[in-house]
């Protein structure tokens, strides 16, 4: 399937997760196996050649972030919501628009020096994702990059990325 | 990989989550591409080869379900915790050891006759993977089997899935 076509298959739910904003909902892609493949496909092209490890953001991240590990042979890092890991190497808070979130890498995921390239389905305001490469580089990783499907340029997400690659497959 | 040697990188953290409980920890799983795709693969062998869709229980589901799906093109449905959907088709609530938790399927996901197999990392009690086999029959989906890697049979998850196929690859 083109990546045109999988892309056209995301739900637009208005007013969720509250009033004024449209949700655009993945479940539709991955329900159908063709738009899958297209849509984790395409994120692999834009991954940088030297990645060894994804970071996979709880929890859509996860499901996009499982399939480019398998399919293209790279470790995958969950990072996750504080009292999920059973052992756990570091924490970073940042604020949402009200009150505060956390986001934590597991013991021993990742070796000084090793490519990482984090995975989220959404890039808004960047909150998480700036989160997820601070925990990678105090770590010693080395963030490759951060691929997301959908961008909302106007929430500011990539600025608060200075310094990191990004790729979207979708800006809206 | 051999499974053997995947399956011998679970990380065994005694007292999480709770204390007297020794919990199999993944991530170490996931974090070597060769074990994760070894475990992928024997999730794989024992799925029905009539199975068209994964059902994937939030959250360590995810990561095996995406890896299923994109691998051997599954259609991939997350099946989540409330508040997380925007379009909810069904939801179906079970008792915790203390309260209760729910588990909810997406809208339109999951057609009428559709052959669906379960997904999840641990079976334990059973509560959850019930939900989800309730879930996929309520839509008109057949339940083709709960695929897990690890089995805790003290815990009596089987019994309560009666007439559904249940495959793991380590039991403990």
């Amino acid at each position: 399937m083109k990546l045109d076509r999988a892309l056209g298959l995301l739900r637009e739910v208005p007013d969720f997760p509250k009033p004024g904003v449209v949700f655009r909902d993945l479940t539709p892609v991955l329900a159908d196996p063709d738009a899958l493949r297209a849509v984790v496909d395409a994120l692999q092209d834009k991954i940088d050649d030297s990645t060894q490890v994804i970071a996979a953001i709880e929890s859509r991240g996860f499901l996009l972030g499982a399939a480019l590990g398998y399919g293209w042979r790279y470790g995958v890092v969950p990072l996750r919501k504080p009292g999920k890991l059973p052992v756990v190497a570091d924490r970073v808070s940042y604020a949402l628009e009200y009150g505060e979130a956390s986001l934590e890498l597991p013991a021993d995921a990742i070796q000084p020096g090793q490519r990482v390239v984090v995975v989220d389905d959404v890039l808004a305001t960047g909150g998480t994702a700036e989160a997820a490469c601070t925990l990678v580089e105090r770590a010693g990783g080395i963030v490759t990059g951060v691929s997301v499907v959908l961008e909302i340029p106007a929430l500011g997400g990539r600025s608060r990325l200075a310094g990191r690659e990004v790729s979207a497959l979708l800006a809206v």
